[in-house]
C-alpha cells in the first residue's frame, strides 16, 4: 500500500543505542558498546524499510562487540592487486583477455541483460527513482528553423537502483568499536574516516573501474530445480555443477577473469510482485563465493537484487557474500540482470560487456550490460 | 562569478510574446505571431543561460511565422525505418554489422572515450549535477559480521550532462503556430502534444535504442589545422578529406551504419576553461551533415558539446545539424567525447561500443562509450 | 503494493490523441480536435496516477472542443485587483485588516494548523518527498573547537505536497484548441505560452503573495453530520449555516478579506489510510464557492487535499472550485490543514497567520499556518 | 568562473589523514589521531568549497586531540529546558509571551524580513537550489471545464539555503577521538551515533520547534560605523550599546525570550557580489554571545549568512558563536535576513513571527519571518 519509505520503522530500529551520559569519556565502557551492537542488530531485524541490507532477519550479536566481527578476525588487506589499487578485479581485463573474449563473437547477436529504469521498478528500502521533463518542451523555439528540445531531470540513488553494478566503495565492515569511522573498513583497508564524504567518495569511486569485456558463463537453476527458486534457498556447488552438466558446459572452461551469472527465476517477479521480490531472494552463499575466489573470477551477477541468498542460512550473517567477494577480494557484482533472451536461445556462454558510468565518487553504476554471442 | 543559472536572462528572453487579450480567439493574428517569433529569436540571443540551445547568436526571424520554418518546408516523416519506428539509426546494428565490426578487434585494447561525471564539469545553461552520499556510511552495521554500506544520491539532467548521447525525443521543430504543441514535431512526426509528459516522454525514449556496436572512424582536425579549431569554425568536406588523407584512410571504407567522430581540440578546454568551452564551438555544418546522410551512417560524435558548429555561419539557424540528422533522419549523436588516448596511439579506426542506460522516457543517456582496437 | 507512480496508466491515458499525419497543416481539422479532447477526457478517467487532478471520474467531452470550455464561456479577466496584479486576494491584507485581526489575540495561544513533512504522508499521483542527510555528519570537525554540522537535502514538488498553499500559477483553463499554449489561461488572463518556463513560472509565482494575517473562521462539519463526511459529499450553504449556528457564530461576522476553513473529518485518515485519503474527498462545491466570492474572502482551507468536493457531483467537472476561486477570482487556498487542537478547545475563530516561502516562480508553498487566539 | 562546487578542493582537504595500516588495531594510537586532526584542520583551511563552515581560515590544532576541544572542556548538557527537551529556546514562546508581544502591533504594517529563493542567490560551498516545472503545463486538460495545472520540483539543501533558520540538529562538537560518532555531541548531549541517519535526523529535527512569535529588537550597525561593516569585523557590546543609544532604545527593554537582530550592511552584497558575500562576514563574537545568554533570549538574526563574525578574530576557532548559542544553550538563529524596509521606516522594534516548515528530521527551515509593527 505505502511505498516502504516509512520513517517509523527506522526510528524504531535505531534509537535503542543507549546515550552514554558521561561527558568526557573518550572510550565508552564495553558494557555500553555491547548494548549498542545489540541495538544495531535489532535495528537490522526491524529495518525492512532501511535499505536492502536490513531485509535479512539477522540475530543480534551476543558476542563482545570489542572482538573482531564474525568472518573478519584476520586482516584482509592489502588486496592482491596492490595496496594502492582501486580497480579490483576489473584489473583482469587485459588486452589478452579482450582478445580471448572476442573469439566468442560468432552469431553477431547482442542481448540486453538488464531492465529499463522507471519509477515502477522494485526499489529497496527508501531508495527512489524520479524523472521529470522540465517544461513541455524544455526550450525553444530557437532560430528561423524553430528548434525545440526536451531534457529530463532525474533524482535517484543512481548506482543502487534497478539493474545495478556494485563498486568497491559500496560495502564495508565495521572492524572497531560502534560508531568508530576510523575502523569501518572497505576494499584495500580504506576507512569511512578516510574516504567517505558528503559530496562523494574520495576513494574507491566507480570511476576507477576499468571497462569490462570478458567471457560470461550463465548458470540456469530453473531447469535444475524444475521451478523458480525461493527466498532463502542457497545455490550450492552441487547445484552449479548440475546446471553446468545440464548445459553441456565444463567447469574447467571457466577461467580467471571470467564472469559467472546465475538465473534463479526470481527475476520473473520484477514489476509483477515487487513486494515479494524485495522480501528476500535465492542466491549463492559462502560455498560458491569461495569457489568464485578460487577460480579468480572478475564478477558475479544474477537476476536478483543481491546475487546472494537472503536471508543467509546462518541467521547471524548479513550479506556475507557481498562482504567476502567485494570488500575482501575486490570481485565485482551485477544485480537485477535479465537472462530470458539468452536462455530462450540456449546461449549460456557469451561476451559480457559493460562500462560503468564513471560517476566520480559513486558507489555503483546504472546501465545494462550486453551479452554478445 | 555566479554560476550562470540566473533567472533574469530567462525572464528577459521570454516575456516579449504579446498577450493576446481577446478571449475566445483560436487563431491569433499573423502580426502577433511575427512579434512572438521575434521575441523567441531575441530570447535565443539573450539566453546564454537558457540551456545550450540559446548559446548561438541567432538573428530574429523577419519572415512570416505562419510559413513553415526554414529548412523544413517539406514533410520529412515517416522515417525510412518505418512510420512506427522508435529506434532510428540504431537499426543499423544487425548481426551482420556486429560480425563485420568485431573483426576490428585486433590489439585487445580498450579506450574510454568520455569524461568522468562530477559537478565541476562544464554544464550548459541551468543544468546541474549534484551528488550526495546519504549518511556516512549510509547504513549498518548489520549482522554479527557488522556490514556497512554507502549509497549515492544524484540529481541531474541525466541524459544531457557531461559525455552525453542524444536520443530521438531530444530535438524537434515547431512546424506550426507559436505555442502549438500539436505541431511541434520530432522524429517520425511525433508531436509534443502526442508524447511529451511531465513524468517522461511517452514515445522516443532512450529505452528504445538498440545497443550500439559498430565501426568508428575518427577524423582529427588538429593536425590538419595545426591548432585547436575555434568557436564558429565549420568543418568542411574538404577538411574531412584532408584529415582522412593525412590518416591514410579511405572515404570509401566508411560504410552504412558506421559512426563518424570528430576531434577539434575544443575538448582540451574541459574543466580548464569551462566558460570558453560553453561559449560556442567548432564543428560540422550542413555540408558534412548531408554527407553523413548520404553515407547512411549510424551516429556522429565529437569532443564538443554539440558536435556541430556553434554559432552556425548562417546566423538565422539554431542547431541545424541536430535537427537535420536527429529529427529528420534518426541519426544519433554522442557529445563531449574524449579521443586523446586513441590519437596518442594513432588509432583512428576502432570498434565503437555503447549501450544507453535505458531510462524509460529519457531524452538521452550518460555513460562513456568504449573504443576497442 | 506499488506506490502509484506507475508509468503505465499515464501512457494509457494520454496516447489516444490521433497523430494527424498531414505534413504542413497548421490548423488541424475540427474533427481531429474533437477526437483529441475526447482522449483528454478519457485520460482523466484513467489517470488515477496522474496527479491529484486525475482522481475525479470525469466524463469525456461530447461537445465541440472548439467551443469555450464549460463554465468559461465568458472572459473573466482582468482581475478586480487590476490587470497587472499578481497578488490576488492577498491584497486584502492591509494595515487596517491587520489591526482588526490582531484584536482576536486574547489567550496568547498558538495552534499549528498543519502536518509535519515526511515521506510517509499521503502524496498525490507521482509527487514525491525525499530527504537525505549528506554525510554523517555533513561536515567537520573544524577548528580547535572541533565544530561539526549536518545539512539536509530534499527533493520534492515543494509547493504541492503535504500541508500546501496553492498560489495563482497553479490552476488554469485551456480556453482554446487542444495543445494551444497561447490560450491556456491562468489568473488575470496570463497564458502558458506567456509565463510557463522549465525553470520556474515567470509570472504569478508564489513570491508575489503578501504575508497573510487575517481573521479565520472554522466551520466544523463533523458535529453537524455526526460523523466524518465521505468522498463526493458536498458541503452546502445549508450545512455551513447549520455549523455556524451550532458554533454560535454569525454569518454576518465573516468579513471581506477573512479566511474560511472547513473541517470534514477526512483529515483523520492522514497517514492512517493514505489510499482512501487520496481516493476523493468531501468538500465545498460551486454553491459555497459563489458565497465565498460574494463575501469577498481572502482564502479557503480544509483538512482535505483539495478543499473542494471530489468527485464533483457534476461528473463533467474537474476541480471546478479551484478554477472558480483561484483562476477567476484570485482567492487563495490552503490544503491538508489540521484543526483538531482548535476544535478541542472550541476555538472556531482565530488569527490565521501564514507567509508563503517566497520561491521565485513556484506554484505554491509548504509550511504550516498558525492560528492565534 | 566555475560555481564553487569543485571536487578538487575537497579531495585535497580531506585526504591528508594517514591511513593507519595496522590491521586489527581497534584503537589507533594517539599519535595517529593527532595526525588526523591536523589533517582535519588543514582541510578546513583548504575547504573554501566545503560548505560555509570551511570558509574561516582556521589554524590546525597543535594540541593533543585526545584532550577536550577548545571552549568545551566541561560538560554542557543537559539543557536548562530539561534532559529530554528538543525545543530549546522556542520554549520561551508561552501564552504570556504572545500576549506581551501582540501589544507591539500598532501600525498594522507587515514587513517581509527575508529574501526570495532562486538559483542566483549566494549559496555556500556545494549547496544547490534547483527548481524545474515538470511539463508545460504539468497536467490536464481535465473535464469539460478543461482544467490545467502546474507543479514545481525542487532539489536543495532546504533548511540551509537563502534566508534560513538553524535548528538544533545543525551544529555539534566532536568531543572525542577523531571519527568517533559516539562522542560527536549536539544540543542536550545527543550524539551523531544516536540520532544522525541517512534519511533524516531522528532527534532534534526542526519539527520540534514551537512557532515563534516574540518581540524583536534590531541593532543597526551601519549608522554607528558610518559604513557597511567588513568581513572579520566583530560587533562588540560597546557597538551594541552605541546603536541602541542612537536608536533611542534601552538595553533594559530587551527581555527574556525576545529576539535580537543585527544589520551590518553586508546584506547589500546579496546577488550583487555573491563571491564577496560568501568570503566571510562581519558579526557578533563570543562577547555578544555571552550577553545573549545572560539576557536569556530566544534567538539571534542578521543580514549575513552566519550572524557571527567570520573569520573569528581568534583564528583557532570555527563558528564559536554557533556552537555556544545553539549547541550549548539551544538559542536559535536566523540567517540572511533583510531589514531595509524596517530601517527605512525607523522601526527597530517589531513583532517577529516565524513558524519553521516542520520537516521531520530537518536541520533547519526555509521561509521568511515577518516583522509586524
Amino acid at each position: 500500500m505505502t511505498d516502504g519509505r516509512e520513517r517509523e520503522a527506522v526510528t524504531e530500529s535505531s534509537t535503542s543505542s543507549p546515550a552514554t551520559t558521561s561527558s568526557s569519556s573518550k572510550t565508552s565502557p564495553p558494557a555500553d558498546r555491547r548494548e549498542f551492537l545489540k541495538g544495531a542488530g535489532l535495528g537490522a531485524v526491524a529495518g525492512a524499510s532501511y535499505g536492502k541490507f536490513g531485509l535479512a532477519p539477522i540475530t543480534p550479536a551476543a558476542a563482545d562487540p570489542i572482538a573482531p566481527p564474525k568472518l573478519s578476525t584476520e586482516k584482509w588487506w592489502p588486496s592482491k592487486w596492490g595496496a594502492d589499487d582501486q580497480a579490483g578485479a576489473s584489473n583482469h581485463i587485459t588486452p589478452a583477455k579482450v582478445i580471448e573474449t572476442a573469439k566468442w563473437i560468432k552469431d553477431g547477436k547482442i542481448y540486453k541483460l538488464g531492465h529499463d529504469y522507471e519509477a515502477s521498478m522494485p526499489l529497496f528500502g527508501k531508495r527512489v527513482f524520479t524523472l521529470r521533463i522540465p517544461g513541455g518542451p524544455t526550450g525553444g523555439p530557437f532560430g528561423e528553423n524553430r528548434l525545440v528540445y526536451h531534457d529530463e531531470f532525474v533524482t535517484t540513488e543512481i548506482g543502487q537502483v534497478g539493474t545495478q553494478f556494485d563498486y568497491l566503495g559500496h560495502i564495508g565492515i565495521a572492524m572497531g568499536a560502534p560508531g568508530d569511522k576510523a575502523e569501518m573498513r572497505f576494499y584495500n583497508g580504506h576507512t569511512v574516516a578516510d574516504f567517505s564524504d558528503a559530496y562523494g567518495l574520495k576513494k574507491l569511486g566507480v570511476e576507477h573501474c576499468k571497462p569490462l569485456f570478458t567471457r560470461g558463463h550463465l548458470v540456469d537453476m530453473v531447469p535444475v530445480k524444475g521451478r523458480m527458486m525461493e527466498a532463502g534457498e542457497e545455490i550450492s556447488m552441487a547445484d552449479v555443477r548440475a546446471a553446468l552438466a545440464k548445459q553441456n558446459m565444463s567447469e574447467g572452461d571457466i577461467r580467471p577473469g571470467d564472469g559467472i551469472f546465475f538465473n534463479t527465476g526470481w527475476g520473473t517477479l520484477w514489476k509483477k510482485n515487487n513486494d515479494k521480490f524485495n522480501s528476500g531472494e535465492p542466491g549463492i552463499g559462502l560455498e560458491v563465493a569461495n569457489w568464485v575466489i578460487e577460480k579468480d573470477l572478475c564478477l558475479t551477477g544474477a537476476d536478483t537484487w543481491a546475487v546472494e541468498v537472503v536471508p543467509n542460512p546462518d541467521k547471524t550473517l548479513a550479506f556475507a557474500v557481498h562482504m567476502t567477494l567485494q570488500t575482501k577480494h575486490g570481485i565485482l557484482n551485477h544485480e537485477n540482470l535479465f537472462f530470458d533472451d539468452l536462455i530462450a536461445d540456449k546461449k549460456y556462454q557469451f561476451v559480457y560487456s559493460f562500462t560503468p558510468v564513471p560517476i566520480v565518487g559513486g558507489t555503483g553504476s546504472p546501465g545494462v550490460p550486453i551479452g554478445i554471442t
